[in-house]
């Protein structure tokens, strides 16, 4: 009788699968939350979900603040809903304190689309490590993937590390640049022109809209593309706030999905970062279980006092974990 | 009588340790060149260099290229140098392919100081994966420093987030700016307002230099020093190519060096870093060698088809390393 409440509160992991297939957002909302708050229930959770994911297109929008990410966001949400397709968002900012709720119709420019059952809105959640988030953002992927929404926004808020790791999570990465702010060079400077497999140029009726494609395709020839040689990133050229050239950009993400799904080696790529980030995810929570309380502080401060060294801290840590697998 | 000259190219650690603690070159550059190759000997070897550690006063300098950081390091090389302290210098470039060998006389600004025997100037290697950087500049330094270097200057190439995770490894963290770039805003954006615990406007005698002090000032307010309550990050200008202003630095570095080795919750910190950067270098090799060859490549495809979650391969990879550890 006294388990009634809690059974009640626990559905079994094939009916949560089986509901957040059929696309029940209850379901998908309580999935996130498990995952979120490391239930216990969560790893087996998403290694039950998984094989029911792969089907969505994972589109990755980042750019520096003020670029107009989440207007051109708003853009593609209506143009793919108007093509009959369900969309997932998840809104990515390693420096917000969100922690992970979601946070529908929270956000000015995407409030139009709050009240609209096919596109579902979420924040991934920091979990506060490296690698975290990006953690975080691929189990959210995950959900929203088997509850049938395609494609899947990544909406970054910056271009700093924490975006390029994040990116990874995505088959498709568009990054957004404004003429005129240099943000060009800083993108570079951060890494993205490397992962960037689409370049937006918004707010491209401005001034020095040309000045900042010559620039891109300069810059392009500097650090190319690892898939240089059977894909070369183009360069779109947007009006968010009145959708100028989003069909185009939409057209462009839909051969580039072609590419992603078909090419073997991007699929192995992909498939190698989930696991490494699972394993790192696991890391990084073991360290933290060891190293925290006192008993970690003690082995920290033998540490300090160099009464212990950390290859032999990390030796014990190891036969600890090896022992309780 | 055919192992002879192996056994005289492998000197044993109790030796390589004696010698390493005697100041001398060869046996540094030895046990550096060990570290760097990944060779077995290496953990044994730091491990027992370990003790014999923390002695040195360990100060990163980083800021954007152009700042002047070469010019400051080495007139801060010529100061110490001339108050009859042996300097060591790492430089730590994330995007160089150096793979970690003597740069000694490679940097032009610090040839003055190469045939100096009381100067030992090195490059970190990459090792190739997130945080592998900040191990191995951690490896030199305890090198160093087990060697009588003292002061070791960290110096870095860029802003980005792996500079601040390899100045995680300096006691005191200098973040170099000019007046008049917007290097500041950069700095912020990185992160570096809050690891920085001194800020140097170089080339101070540049138009804009209480701009970029006042601009500092206000966004300190907005960041806070996680020591905010013991210690604020002080200003200082310098004039790196006629040494104004370097003496007043290295006052301020002596003044942050007492609090970084008195305050017990620092060494905690420090502590705490070592352990874990060790246990993630060896987590990221561990993962190299499960992933990586036919056998890698197999479970991957497994995992891209779905035929095998990320999770249940990561029990199974936990399984085989807590069998073998």
């Amino acid at each position: 009788m006294v388990s009634a409440p809690a059974m009640a509160s626990a559905p079994s992991i094939p009916e949560l699968v089986a509901r957040i297939r059929a696309g029940e957002v209850r379901a998908g909302a309580r999935a996130m939350r498990l995952v979120d708050d490391r239930h216990t229930l969560g790893p087996a959770l998403l290694s039950a979900l998984y094989p029911h994911g792969g089907r969505a297109h994972v589109i990755g929008v980042t750019g520096n603040p003020g670029s107009g990410k989440s207007t051109l966001t708003s853009a593609l949400i209506a143009l793919y809903r108007a093509r009959g397709h369900k969309v997932g968002v998840v809104c990515v900012d390693p420096s917000s304190p969100f922690s992970g709720g979601a946070i529908l119709g929270d956000r000015i420019r995407m409030a139009e689309h709050a009240l609209d059952d096919g596109v579902f809105i979420r924040s991934a959640a920091t979990r506060g490590h490296l690698g975290g988030l990006s953690r975080s953002t691929s189990d959210q992927v995950l959900v929203l993937d088997a509850m049938g929404y395609d494609p899947i926004i990544l909406e970054t808020v910056g271009v700093g590390q924490d975006e390029v790791e994040v990116v990874r999570v995505a088959h498709t990465t568009a990054v957004v640049l404004v003429p005129g702010l240099g943000d060009e060079i800083q993108a570079m400077k951060a890494g993205l022109l490397e992962v960037a497999d689409v370049f937006v140029v918004n707010k491209a009726d401005r001034e020095g809209a040309d000045r900042t494609e010559k620039d891109l395709r300069m810059l392009q020839g500097l650090g190319p593309h690892p898939d240089a040689a059977s894909w070369e990133a183009p360069i779109v050229r947007t009006v968010a706030t009145s959708g100028q050239g989003v069909e185009r950009l939409a057209e462009v993400f839909d051969q580039h999905r072609a590419f992603a799904f078909d090419s073997l080696q991007k699929r192995r790529e992909r498939a190698r970062y989930e696991v490494e980030s699972v394993l790192r995810d696991r890391w990084a929570r073991t360290v933290e279980a060891r190293l925290t309380g006192a008993g970690g502080a003690t082995l920290l401060d033998e540490v300090a006092s160099r009464a212990l060294d950390p290859w032999t801290l990390a030796d014990r840590l190891n036969e600890v974990r090896g022992g309780q697998a």
